[in-house]
């Protein structure tokens, strides 16, 4: 079938292909207000899964979901000081209300810590409030003076958990475990995007925080995306909003917090680790249809037969669908479910019903089987795992593969074209990581050399990751 | 058990008692900016559930979620008049992006129909593009003057679902299933609140709407709660925003249109529909927690019992959790759950735990029993759909209860005072209602004599039932 012309390919104009992509697989459109977007039908497929597979992670981390205010008084965010720095350049500012002028300015959320620690100042009163760990679901917005649909956008939808702890110690392992537990499963198990994990320079760090951890995905051109964040906030907004409690021995204590969150630049993410010139590549996990039953022609049974095999499969517990649109032609439909990465088309002629078979074929390799119509379930089952394993270790094999250990900076500069650069923290440093930021080359995360996360404050030894990010 | 003084009593200060719930059960608190709302986790578990059920049948309705922009330009509403008159005195403006003033002001979206819309005319090109059914969950701003958690509030969340047919039946069709299928369903066989359904008259109509239908409540100090509409947009959004289409015989013509949402004001619909002065009553339908398991004292495997009970109960489907907070008197605990309205309660004590058995007590009645431990699942399971049902039933006697036949506009006004008013619409009619008016009773909806919904534009032999309403 001809699949030229349908995309850009991706050597040639990679933010080309991108742009196609979202159009041809109708993921999402431009906003009439610069920066926003309008989220289609299958993007937003995309990202409820992505919200069901991290929101269980979150409740089984023991957070409770709950909802704060878009609109936040211009004053709370003035209380932090790095805080209202990082962000008021970005911030959307109401200033009428109800056909008058208000008095105060109201903010739109950029992010929710100003007004979720005025209430956990209200809420917390002994250790026995303690840990008190709460995520929220919502919109915020960052006026985006580059937009680019998912990945940087004036409004966009994310979770931010927020939580207060006793001690130190308690807060930097929850924050810890968020990233390992929630984040990292998630997009390795599900998302199948390997993630480098370290903590960001001080350059980096996100303004109020003591320290950020992140997660760094590598898209196909070889950038990073920041695919989530994890922050200690020690006792800042805690101090700025006097959150204190009675310990256990009656002294009165400041609590120590986090907060953390991912976002629908996710779906972008998903698009750019994956994909390639015919389109989307959906690992099975997240696919919102999994698989789709493509009826050849209507004639003999065909579709009857169809809509039978998708019913078995969704009673198996696939997300299956039937695709009867005869009167366009198969190729056309095929390379349309190509595009959207539907990871398995069974597709049924009346030539395979009168052989009681089907053809199988999966969105990521030339493997084309003709499998009987009696072991479809089993067959497309076990080719699903084999398809989420190949996705993420094809990932992985490139991803590997655009890393290069460098010992200066101009060597950082060089491996960063293609990809991401190594190289010791102790000879780079924060006066590297400025030169190199001249080339838009920036300091991922700082991690110990076997790629684990270290310590905040863990000095020694740190490997810098370098690269071009989203 | 002592219970006086926790709430007061719904006889003696309706609104009063309905603040007291939503602080006793953390349901929610006052946002900073006037009329907003924190939704806490209690309060969001119960939205939570609203959405999975009311989403499913949404979904079954062939409705596809998607994301449109919270910010809308202002021009955008101008477009349609009477949507613009109907909304303009709530808007909330946004001025300012970024740090600069911005040349076009943005309206923080108070319902989407405008920027939906002029979508829709980018999406719709065919008679096969239609019906195009598009659902989304979102937050929504309207300012208000009179603010009230829940009920109204100045951002609020819901799902506005917007779609597009061929021709004025089939939208009306649609607008009427999702009335019936989705809304009055899910109210009736989940919230347990029976709901009387009609269409608005004009004076009450949705603006831009040619057929506002409704769903009204009531609650328990005889107040209406509109609980839900379907509206049909008839082709005015069509024509304003110039969605057309080429139809089968190769004509151009408009679309036809509905919109239809239900909102976070349906959890400030349960508490009054069904709460007492002992607290909220949940149905267990809708119950994010419909049993918990309280270990009496903390003594002899007490603890451990109520887990391994919780657990059975888990993995036969029921929503479980265990109170072992022995810390705390058993009687604050029970009250607790009391006022979270939590459908049933297994007590364990060490003396039960030595017979094998739990006393069982059920929010909506005296039935306090003693079952053995080896039955629990199977007994639990029967008095869930007990109480679902005694729930709907009891909201049912008692509205129909405070309903009155009327002849006059004093009778009307004189049922209104305790419940609702039935009165020949030919006898009201618009004169009728303007003076009613001045007394804030309104007529909640129009219907058949037998309750049933009419057909947009059948006006002879219509019933107006009239009330005061939150």
């Amino acid at each position: 079938m001809a699949k030229q012309g349908v995309l850009t390919p991706q050597h040639e104009d990679f933010p080309r292909w991108y742009q196609d992509i979202l159009n041809k697989a109708e993921l999402a459109d431009n906003g009439p207000v610069r920066g926003t977007m309008v989220i289609r039908p299958y993007g937003y497929a995309l990202w409820e899964r992505m919200q069901a597979e991290v929101d269980q992670r979150i409740k089984a981390a023991g957070a409770d979901n709950a909802y704060f205010p878009l609109f936040i008084p211009e004053s709370y965010l003035n209380r932090e000081s790095d805080h209202v720095e990082g962000f008021s350049p970005e911030l959307a500012v109401v200033t009428q209300g109800g056909g008058r002028e208000l008095a105060e300015p109201v903010v739109v959320r950029p992010t929710s810590e100003t007004i979720i620690n005025a209430y956990f100042a209200k809420w917390v009163q002994s250790h026995r409030d303690l840990p008190l760990l709460i995520n929220q679901w919502a919109n915020v917005v960052r006026w985006e003076m580059r937009p680019r649909i998912f990945l940087r956008t004036t409004e966009f939808l994310w979770q931010e958990g927020h939580t207060a702890h006793a001690t130190r110690q308690e807060a930097k392992d929850y924050a810890a475990m968020i990233l390992h537990e929630v984040y990292q499963d998630f997009m390795e198990s599900v998302l199948a995007i390997p993630v480098l994990i370290g903590y960001k320079t001080e350059a980096e760090r996100f303004p109020g925080a003591i320290n950020s951890m992140c997660l760094e995905g590598m898209m196909r051109d070889g950038k990073a995306l920041q695919m989530g964040t994890s922050h200690e906030l020690g006792q800042s907004f805690a101090t700025m909003f006097d959150i204190t409690f009675l310990d256990a021995e009656g002294n009165q204590a400041h609590v120590w917090q986090t907060s953390w969150g991912v976002s629908s630049r996710m779906v972008g993410g998903l698009i750019m680790a994956h994909g390639d010139d015919q389109g989307m590549v959906v690992p099975p996990r997240l696919a919102p249809l999994q698989v789709v039953v493509i009826a050849v022609r209507d004639a003999d049974g065909v579709v009857d037969a169809c809509h039978r095999l998708a019913k078995e499969l969704t009673a198996a517990g696939v997300r299956a669908k039937v695709d009867d649109r005869t009167g366009t032609g198969f190729g056309r439909r095929a390379t349309d479910w190509e595009l959207k990465g539907v990871p398995v088309r069974l597709e049924i002629g009346p030539r395979d019903l009168e052989q009681d078979q089907a053809t199988m074929v999966s969105r990521t390799g030339d493997d084309k089987q003709t499998i009987s119509l009696a072991e479809t379930t089993k067959r497309v089952e076990s080719l699903l795992d084999d398809i989420q394993e190949r996705i993420l270790a094809s990932a992985t094999a490139w991803r590997d593969s655009q890393i290069a250990d460098a010992a200066t900076v101009a060597e950082v500069r060089e491996a960063a074209a293609t990809g991401f650069a190594r190289i010791p923290w102790a000879k780079l440093g924060p006066e590297g990581e400025a030169v190199l930021a001249e080339d838009a080359v920036t300091v991922r995360c700082l991690q110990r050399p076997d790629g684990s996360l270290p310590h905040s404050g863990e000095e020694s030894d740190l490997i810098a990751v370098c690269g071009r990010s989203y």
